[in-house]
Order: C-alpha cells, then sequence, then structure tokens
C-alpha cells in the first residue's frame, strides 16, 4: 500500500491529538483513501525537548525548510498558529505545490483569499475545516454538500472558552470571574483569556464562515464585537425568568443586499436548539434556501476533535476531485453593515421613587421604541432598584439615543447592561 | 459553460423540488461547479397530465430506456422509490456509465452494496445523501469528512412522522390518533401512516446509518424495530414528570465485537440536545473516537430540503475524486445483536389495594432488577391505579421473565407499556 508522507509546523496539543488518531484509526483511515498515512517531519522550537508523541526523536526539526522542501512531503499540516511566520511557510509550501491542511483562524480570516489563490495557481489545496468549530464539519458541509444552497443566515456559538463561562454561571450560578477561573482550571480558557472573552476569536471564524456561506470574502475589520465581561449574574438570572439563555452569538444575516455581521451576547429563546449548547460545545446554526433550518452541534475544541477535522481534510485532498477551490471570493456583491433591527433587553439600576418607570418609558416611546415587557423588582438597598425593560424591535441607534437621555435622569442611577435579542424569526 | 444534462425518473414532491431549486439557485450552483446543470428528460407514467413544474411537456417520457440509453445524459436521478422497478433501472444505468444519484432508502438498505459494486466496476459513482434525514448532510459528513473516526455510537431521530405525533402530544396534550390526524392534515404523514408509525422508515435509515459508520452491511431483518401505535399520553405525561422526553429513536452502538441496533421509542432526559429535535425535524446523533460527541440536526423531509441533498451530491460528483465509493462492505467484523443493558419504564394498571407495591417489587427483585424509581398515583376509578417504575439498567428477558411473573399476579390489572430508558451514558 503506497504511503502519503506528512509534515506537521508545529507540535503542541492539535499536532498531538492528530498524530493519537493516524496510530490509533490507522486501518480505518487506510480503508477510507487505499493509502497509509505516515508523519515525515515535525516542525519544533525545541528539537531536544522530551514528547509523548511517540514518534521517534529524528522525526523533528527547527528549519520548516526542510519540510517545506521535501520532495517526498505531499501534505503539510500547518498548527503554528497566528500570521506569522505561517503564512510565509504556507506561501513557499503552496509554491512548492505541497498541499495545506491548518487549524489557524486568524490566517484564514486574515489572508483566505489570498492563500486560495496561490493554491489555485500552483494546482495545490488549501483546506481549513479545523480552522472553525473544531470537530464540527462545517466549513466543507457549507461549501460541499449544501452548496446548491442560497443561504440566508449563518448563526453560531463557535467559543467554547465564552460558552463554558456563560453555562456555568446559568447553570451553577457563578460569577463571572469565578466561571473563568474553573474555565481556566479545566483548560478550557488560556491564562490570558481576553481573546475568546472580547470575542475576537468568534470574529475569526464568523469572518470564515460568512465568506464561504455568502461567496464574498468579509475583513474582520467590518465584524463589530462585543466580548461577555460585562454579562453579570443578574443579566443571567433575568435572562432565565425570561425564558431566554445568554449566548455569545457570532451571526451574519443576508436582508437583500446587506449582509449584517456581529458578535454579540444575544438573549436567546429558551427552546431554540442553540440554547440547549452548553459548556465547551459549539454550534452552527444556518437557513439555506432550499435546506432550510440546519444545526451542527459538537466540541469545538480540543486536540483530538480538531485532530479528526484536520484528518477529514487530509482524506478530502487524497480522494481527489476539486475540493478545497477558491471560497474567499473578492467580490462586493453585499454592503457588509451592522444595522439590526432587533429587540434589546436593557437592565437599569433606578432610584426606588413614584414615577420612575413612566419616566423612562416615556422617553423610550418619544425615540420610537416601544416596550415588550418590563420587570420591576424590590430595591437592593441604598434605596437603587433594579429595572428591567425588553423592547419589540428597535435599530440600536435610536436605542442609544433614549438611553442618552433616560441617562440624564436624576432617577437613574445607572444603565447597567444593554444585550440584544434574538428570537429567530 | 459547459451544460451537464440530468435525466430524472419520476416527477413527484422531491423532483418538483429539485427542478425548483436548479431554476431558482441556478448561478450559485454554476459557481461551485463550472458548469450549467439543465434537466434533460423525465420519466412520468402519464405525460399529458398537466404539471407546474416548469419544464416543457416534450421532456417527459413513459420509457424509463430512452433516459437510461441517451448517451448525452451523464447523471440519473432515481426518485421513483421502492425496490422494482428502480433496482432495474439504476442497475441498467450504471452499466451504461451513468452516475446515479438518488434518495431511495428502500432501495440503498437493501441493495446498496449491490448497487455500489456495479459502480465501481463500472467507474460510475452511486450517491444517496437524500436517502436519509432530508436535507441533514449526514452520509457524506460520516463517509468523507469524518472518515478518521471509529465510530462508537449512531443515534438518530430520523422519521419526521413519528417525532412530529409525540411532538403533539407531549406539547399540546392530543392523543396519539389526533395527533396522527393533524399529522396527516398537514402533509406529515400519508393517509396509510404504517410504514413510518410502525417503524420500518426508520428501520431502513438506521440500516443505512450504521452500515457505513461501522463499515459492515447491516440487513434490514436484523434490525427489531417497535412503532409508537402503543403510546399513551399518559406515557407521555409520565415521561415529562420524570424529566425525560419519549422519541422514536434509531440506534446502533458498538459494544467490543457487537452491534447493538433498533428502532425503538425511547425516554430520553429532556436536558439531551435530542430532546429538542421537534415535531417534523429529525437530528443525527453520534460518537466518534476522535470528534467526540456530534449531533446535526435539521429537516428530514420535504421537496427542497431533500432536494438540497440530491443536489449536493450532484455537485460532488462533478467536482469530481473518489466520492461514493464503497461503503457498504459485506465483511462479519461485528456481531449484529439486539441485548441492550438499558433502564425501562414500565406502567402497570393494578388494583388499588395494599402489597400491590411489595409484591411488584419483589418479583423485579427475583430477576435481578433493582429499581431506580416508582411512582404511585390515586385511582382512576374501578379501583384501578396507576403504578409506574424506572428499573436500573437490567436485559431485556429478564425484564420480560419479572413481568411474566407479575402479569399472573390478581392485582395486576394490566401491563400497561414498557418503554427503553436511554440515559446516553
Amino acid at each position: 500500500m503506497e504511503t502519503v508522507k506528512l509534515g506537521i509546523l508545529g507540535m503542541g496539543t492539535v499536532a498531538s491529538g492528530l498524530v493519537k488518531i493516524i496510530e490509533l484509526n490507522n486501518s480505518k483511515i487506510s480503508d477510507s483513501i487505499g493509502k497509509k498515512l505516515c508523519v515525515e517531519k515535525v516542525l519544533v522550537r525545541n528539537p531536544n525537548k522530551k514528547r509523548n508523541s511517540g514518534l521517534p526523536q529524528n522525526i523533528y526539526t527547527t528549519d520548516a525548510y526542510e519540510i517545506i522542501n521535501d520532495p517526498d512531503i505531499q501534505i503539510i499540516v500547518e498548527l503554528i498558529g497566528g500570521i506569522d511566520p505561517a503564512r510565509e511557510h504556507i506561501k513557499a509550501a503552496l509554491k512548492n505545490k505541497k498541499h495545506i491542511v491548518t487549524a489557524n483562524k486568524a490566517l484564514i480570516a486574515a489572508c483566505g483569499g489570498e492563500l486560495e489563490e496561490l493554491a489555485a495557481i500552483n494546482g495545490a489545496k488549501l483546506m481549513y475545516e479545523a480552522s472553525v468549530a473544531g470537530g464540527i464539519p462545517i466549513i466543507n458541509t457549507i461549501s460541499e454538500n449544501l452548496a446548491a444552497n442560497e443561504f440566508d443566515q449563518i448563526t453560531g456559538i463557535v467559543n467554547g472558552t465564552t460558552n463554558y463561562i456563560l453555562t456555568q454561571m446559568t447553570e451553577n450560578g457563578l460569577e463571572y470571574e469565578q466561571a473563568l477561573k474553573e474555565a481556566q482550571r479545566l483548560g478550557f480558557a488560556e491564562s490570558d483569556p481576553s481573546s475568546d472573552v472580547e470575542g475576537d476569536d468568534a470574529v475569526y471564524k464568523i469572518a470564515i464562515l460568512a465568506s464561504i456561506a455568502f461567496g464574498q470574502e468579509i475583513k474582520i475589520k467590518d465584524i463589530p464585537k462585543e466580548g461577555i465581561t460585562k454579562i453579570s449574574r443578574e443579566d443571567i438570572n433575568y435572562a432565565r425568568e425570561l425564558d431566554y439563555r445568554i449566548k455569545l452569538l457570532a451571526s451574519a444575516v443576508k436582508k437583500g443586499n446587506e449582509i449584517e455581521i456581529g458578535v454579540h451576547p444575544t438573549f436567546i429563546p429558551a427552546k431554540h436548539p442553540l440554547s440547549t449548547v452548553k459548556n465547551e460545545f459549539n454550534a452552527v446554526f444556518l437557513k439555506g434556501n432550499a435546506v432550510g433550518e440546519l444545526m451542527f452541534y459538537g466540541k469545538g475544541a480540543g486536540s483530538l476533535p480538531t485532530g479528526s477535522a484536520i484528518l477529514g481534510d487530509i482524506i478530502s485532498i487524497l480522494k481527489g476531485g476539486k475540493t478545497g477551490c477558491h471560497k474567499f471570493k473578492k467580490i462586493e456583491k453585499y454592503k457588509i453593515t451592522y444595522n439590526a433591527f432587533k429587540p434589546y433587553y436593557i437592565r437599569f439600576e433606578v432610584i426606588d421613587k413614584p414615577g420612575v418607570l413612566g419616566k423612562i418609558a416615556d422617553a423610550f416611546g418619544a425615540n420610537g421604541i416601544s416596550l415588550a415587557s418590563v420587570m420591576q423588582r424590590q430595591k437592593n438597598g441604598d434605596n437603587i432598584a433594579p429595572l428591567v425593560f425588553i423592547t419589540h424591535a428597535a435599530y440600536r441607534k435610536n436605542i442609544d439615543a433614549a438611553l442618552k437621555e433616560i441617562n440624564k435622569f436624576e432617577c437613574v442611577a445607572k444603565i447597567a447592561d444593554i444585550i440584544m435579542v434574538e428570537n429567530f424569526e
């Protein structure tokens, strides 16, 4: 049986998972492609470091070009992460007609179009299923199995760290800081969690998903984002009472010739399938004009799930065909906007005296915002009471205009939080 | 741009959906394959019938061989359903080296292996994504994107009719007969609903899914089945009280060198993702040894979702590569069994007098069955009271032995229902 030689750039968690699956499932994999996979060379920083990969010590190199220029290596798996030097390595490898499989979301979101073009010129393939939602097969599914659809919406819970934190706050009553610490302890959050909790990671992923689904390269700079650091347990509890859950949604919705795209903490109905996505799990929900509503649910990170996605790409490449062709198109069919017309949840802290509710409601009304529901509670102490509204659908600029006015009221101690509501209607 | 000519066998709902999507999304489809799709000929019973397909009248033929022998037709879509004459048409077409796309679950479940072999011999492709779970891309996903996984479990809600009925019974308090009538009115159930409600349809689908996932052809005759006709609103209500939902699950689980496969109404935890799959929606849940738990959710039937799956297959064929190769393998790696060790829900109607509970509990104990919970309620009238048990995990044969004994008790009016419990542990 023919052997296919792989080079791997980087030997972190995901690479270990990949190596482990190749060993564990090698007969299943060979069955599928009629060939045997073999890891030939691995780029590392320190070749003398003791590793548990089971690979022979002489497989490691500190020189990427030993891999990129090796005529025996057909496929290179890039697992360094970040833009440089990953980009330069991939470009050099594509010029050498190596096929590339990568899990690098930052790179694909930033340079997917450029790299795909280079791959096409060189008759090589560039695959990146693992860059979004770990083990969930979403990129190839959108671009292959669902290719006959025009998409109306793609909305995902694509960051496991924030979903873990929000789930713990919802189900176990943890405060944000406690839940973050727990996530760090379990390895679901990094010691510097900012890329996850501030929404950047989700921005990369929705940039990739939306670019592919709508057939137009969408730049990360055009995607507004909001993290979860300001979400309090109070917001979580009000959401529950109102039969909602708070999730960090990365969403792109087509409306006529516009695409509304953004990453935001969002109230979603408790009975929507995305509400059942808990802890470190991810899910991608989409609407196609033929297939209707679909949801894909699974593990969005971890060495084995991500390794599964990488191997799926390797198998696709080896099965041949026009897999992984040009998906990031530099066209301007749609205007990229963020002008959502949605209901909002708004929580105030107000001085507990007669007339406050009416005054605030009037200010909303004067700005064309009508109210769907209101919850007024007993004061907390210090004569300050929470007051919670859910508006009917409105533009954020009108909400902001009303809030600017309301913020001047003496009876309003604080505008504690504003969170979008998505009813999927 | 090159034109690819399609022949369609059958002009029912799904064919109409297919034709509609080809027209509606033709630029998206052409973009994806660099070719234009064109419906060349369609097999019908009555060519003079007025149709709203938008196709010219001279496209229709009553002679399948006008399509099978047409040298210009590259791909034939089989939408007749059932075994014959679909099988003969497909075999003749494969011998003519036509690629085949079919939605025919009965045929693929019965003859998938035979047809794949014939396709391979003739260098043609046989694709059948649409045969299971309508628009949900599950077959190609298992055999391509997830091909690096050994699977431990594949469990689906793969019949929309029964899921609609069970959902209506659960959420709107309908009795089985009412819910069935409503399903028929909405087109979710046929006038003769037996293939759906008796579980046959789900058997075809799990036969296909399990054959592909486990790499071994599994025959429908080896798959035990139980429909939903005996499920009463009482069972539904007890399930809710115990924080479960009742779903018709089609399930295949690998245990060592055995595969436990069957179709049964099942108690599943209310918080499991499959519990959120409502009405006509389908979902497939699977566990791979690399990817972990995955769930795919979407519309399991309907002209446009099924058309989406058919077009996905057509696009795959036209992109080339080793798509759709031999998946039904005639090997005997696993023993096909049904020997589940699971908890059971058992509902009795008993004469309301002291000592009944103890007597029944003793009979369970004597057969090695321990009880997880019991619910005893007030009598219904006639001195008959419901008595509900959930056992700990047990073999069905031990449950049956205990029930045989219990059935002889004078105090037991009726063993009203026995339903398996799946906790996904």
